[in-house]
């Protein structure tokens, strides 16, 4: 089954999977501490009746029987060499059972390590580990892989990498949230969803986690930024302690009571997890069977994301600040830093900017005499740990964007892709191959055009392009490439033009970087924020600026309010209370809600 | 001759006036100190041999002889009661020279005396003299009237009123400009022309001055700016001192040379001041004969003046502030000082408002318990000597509006007209006839509407009736009609849409107030400053604003650099350099120039 057959498959069908199987082979005599994978190997009927009961109630697709089955995991018995061919026999297993009316999707789960920087393993060891079991998987011939339970969205990337870099299928992600709706690691549902449907998953949702209901909450926020099908697997009920053990007492009627409030929120993909068996998946198909699959809201929007938060750009949002201090041009103190390897500079640069409101934050370690990959990695590791905020990945190096955006666990901003012959051969795939937002920058080997209308039909060019990558214009910013006023006097009512062309007629959002324009003149910052100021009005999605800048940040959160982009004038409001220095030092003590705690005091 | 006969006689032909009259009648034996009106009705066959001359050497327009016609000269030799028989014959005598080929203009010249307040002379006392003479002209016959050599902008509005209130034929005023090309009192010549052709007059231009050469660039410098004829009667050459008399000795053939220059810079009515003789003009009439009337360089543009400044608005023209200081409201000393007749407190924020870079101040005096129309009229009259701004005439009552008009020695703004029937029916007819700019308000009696498409639907009908007065698009400015955004979210948009349309679509200069927007919000100056900037995006050509906010000043000159309305940043600059502190005592040891020196030290 190719991509195409398995969207087209989910456009016309609910897709029903199979409930738990770890309990149902413990019914049929796994003993406790057995490897379930390598029992299973030696008692393969017992599995045949587990996936033929589920077949019967109503899958259309199994899981392998390979959720312990990475390297990691069966190194615990003594069997990481035999991964593959482990692998390999419970596939073709699970396929022969399954025939040629039912798929198998080949199924992937944590290694139980912790990736860097919560943990030791290196994020490019997590992917060759799940290559590994994937090769196998490929050679039993499953139809798709399944990517399930996933705690922290950076493992689930590197099973997801891992999975596009073996082969074609199709590959749905299923994460697991807690009461707060955050993964262990911290991130939400829709930032996981942002994150895992632009790095290329064919479907994702969750599984285990909280219950029937809890999921129906988190499939509802998932929906209307969903690109892709979403799957529930939850388990049956919440779970209880009796008797010192962990008991899922909901019955199969109840749980299958949920299939049509799962279709009606938006999942299109069902299934059971910890405490389901045949007769839930019965319940669930039986259900569901006279239902229509829930379309996407095809909601227009445009997102970045860090693992923990998501900014959404453009249409009624506030304009964003890309905070542009962390960038070594004319900082001596950042270029020491940064050449001995140090970071305090740009953690000082970090927390002043996010203090400051930025949205995003700029991170650009070019200058002579450095290893820039090298330290954009260190940076970038830091950062997305460090601070919330979206990072936008600024280098003129593809192979340094390259890597920062395969170590990122989110979704990055690329600052920038022109019409140069280098940016669209090079760095234009890599950015696709990642899902990044990227910036066009509308210049060429020619040159930066004088006029707008030069600059909008490079914007076409490139754009053109870029869909072939399946790129949309929800993916893209566009630079206004503001040139110096003083220098030349339309400078700013060309960048003008330019965002009001993308904002009114072609349809994407739009960047500038403030201060260009007010090089040579005195008293720059009121320059600089008039030009914010107008760019607002004509549409201008963020800005490249200082965000320690009062005056741009007091006008910024101004313009919002004028043109409806902060209802209430909610933001405004907040940020003078803020800024009231009576009030300054009372910010820090507002008590932290345990998403937003660091991670080693939620393990 | 009607007014449209004049115009398009003008159209078609150069019109050849005569040249001067008192020397010639010297020749023919008029003593020194006689009244030259009583002499030629004494010895009319002398004026028949000079104007005959005159027709014969291409006049096809004479002036009657009565440049000291008016009651006050003429009472100088005790014949004040005769003013209207004198008139009468005098033009009746001309019209019989003239014959049926040749037109007579009835002659109208300064009464001598200074109008209030550089003398006693109240306008509508003058006004009153001028009637009387117009009245024996008329009775006379002549078919147009020509209003020569004014040194005081406000004398000659008030012979203009004069005419127009005396019926309908066509009239032509000539100012007197010095080597600075400023008349006595301190106009300059394209403010002289906004003056007086939006007052009605159906030619304007100089004559006398200083000698055809730098009349050459009165002209030139009027022409862009004229909707009417322009019209030139020089001396021959610049005045000498021989023998301790005033002597003209530029010869008629240089003197015919300017005629071909004249119509180059668009003079098309042309004739001789001071030492010109029939011999002058038949030289002017046969070196033209062979030219076309040079047509109105049709520039749109949108000007209001004060007696010494013409300001220009919209088109690429910087923001103009409009100062809103003058005005009662909630400010308890200008309160206290209006009802007891002092003006300390209007002086106080007219300077500041000045000082501050207003362009055009408002000036309101309505409040309970006040004689608006006194007070106004006491305001206005203060205000138009003690500073060089254009008054924008802010009022509810068309009363109060009309007497502020028929005195203000300049073009004035008013603020404003709706669509209510009382604003249609009674302010608009008076607007017209004192050729004010105005403010359409877009509301009506049913109230403010709440979107921007309803708004410009009342525009169009207030513009529709306004144009059967005469109004063009450059004569109004659209109030964009601010509401508050803390109230209706939608506010700032809606009128940002007016002014869009105004900009882009209608093709009408527009203003906003500034501070209603921000009402009920904290930090209100970012708010007003921010939908400055972008009603400036949007194509704003004013804003009523307190100029004193440095915010909102400071911002407006960003923006006009940045929208190329400040060609290289020069206002901006020094904008900023003035309002450094370290400078900031400087600005008031500017040497003034003499046009700028009070009348006192003038005259
Ligand atoms: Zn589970
Ligand atoms: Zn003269
Ligand atoms: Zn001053």
């Amino acid at each position: 089954m190719d991509k195409k057959q398995f969207k087209q498959f989910l456009t016309e069908n609910i897709m029903i999977l199979d409930g738990a199987t770890g309990t149902e082979l413990q019914k049929l005599g796994l003993p406790k501490g057995e490897c379930p994978e390598k029992w299973v190997l030696e008692h393969p009927d017992t599995l045949v009746e587990i996936q033929t009961n589920y077949i019967k109630s109503g899958s259309n697709a199994i899981l392998s029987c390979t959720f312990g089955g990475n390297s990691t995991k069966l190194n615990e018995f003594g069997l990481g060499d035999k991964t593959v061919e482990i692998n390999k026999k419970l596939a073709a297993l699970s396929k022969n059972i399954a025939g040629p009316n039912c798929l198998v999707a080949g199924d992937i789960a944590p290694t139980g390590l912790l990736i860097e920087p919560f943990g030791s393993l290196a994020f490019d060891a997590a992917v060759d580990i799940y290559k590994e079991q994937i090769r196998g998987l490929l050679e039993g011939r499953v139809d798709f892989f399944f990517i399930e339970t996933m705690l922290d969205i950076q493992e689930a990337r590197a099973a997801l990498l891992a999975v596009k870099e073996s082969c074609d299928l199709p590959v749905c992600v299923s994460m697991t949230f807690d009461n707060n709706m955050r993964t262990l690691t911290g991130t939400d549902p829709v930032t996981a969803l942002i994150i895992l449907q632009s790095l290329g998953a064919d479907a994702v949702g969750c599984n285990c986690s909280v219950g029937p209901d809890g999921m129906l909450d988190i499939i509802s926020a998932m929906k209307p930024y969903a690109r892709v099908p979403i799957l529930a697997k939850p388990n049956a009920g919440m779970p209880k302690l009796v008797d010192n053990k962990t008991v899922f007492d909901m019955g199969a009627e109840e749980f299958g009571s949920y299939g049509p409030k799962f279709i009606e929120v938006g999942a299109n993909i069902l299934g059971g997890c910890c405490g389901t068996s045949p007769d839930y998946i019965a319940q669930i198909s039986e259900k569901t069977k006279a239902l229509k699959p829930s379309p996407n809201i095809q909601s227009k929007f445009s997102a970045v994301t860090s693992s923990k938060k998501t900014v959404f750009i453009g249409d009624n949002n506030p304009l964003v600040i890309v905070g542009e201090r962390i960038n070594p041009t004319g900082k001596k103190k950042l270029q020491q830093d940064l050449i001995l390897g140090n970071t305090l500079e740009v953690r000082r640069l970090a927390t002043e900017q996010v203090d400051k409101g930025a949205g995003i934050l700029d991170v650009n370690v070019g200058m002579p005499g450095i290893d820039e990959k090298e330290t954009m990695l260190k940076v970038v590791n830091l950062l997305s740990n460090m601070v919330d905020l979206p990072l936008c990945i600024d280098s003129s190096s593809p192979d340094v964007i390259e890597a920062a955006l395969r170590l990122y666990p989110g979704r990055a901003l690329i600052n920038s892709i022109s019409a140069e012959k280098i940016k669209i051969e090079k760095l234009l795939p890599i950015a696709a191959k990642y899902g990044a937002m990227f910036v066009i920058l509308p210049l060429s080997d020619d040159g930066v055009p004088k006029t707008a209308i030069q600059r909008c039909r490079l914007v076409e060019d490139i754009y053109d392009i870029a869909q072939k990558y399946g790129y949309t214009k929800s993916d893209i910013v566009v630079d206004g490439l503001v040139m110096t006023v003083s220098v030349d006097e339309n400078a700013a009512l060309e960048t003008l033009e330019v965002i009001e062309w993308c904002s009114r007629t072609f349809g994407c959002n739009t960047i500038v970087g403030l201060s260009n324009v007010s090089f040579g003149l005195p008293e720059r910052n009121w320059i600089n924020s008039a030009f914010l100021a107008m760019g607002i009005c004509k549409g201008l999605s963020m800005a490249i600026a200082n965000p320690s800048s009062d005056m741009v940040s007091n006008l910024k959160f101004a313009c919002d309010v004028l043109i409806k982009h902060d209802k209430s004038a909610n933001n405004y409001i907040k940020h003078f209370a803020e800024n009231n220095p009576d009030k300054k030092n009372k910010e820090h003590n507002i008590q932290k809600s345990p998403a937003q705690m660091p991670i080693e005091e939620r393990i």
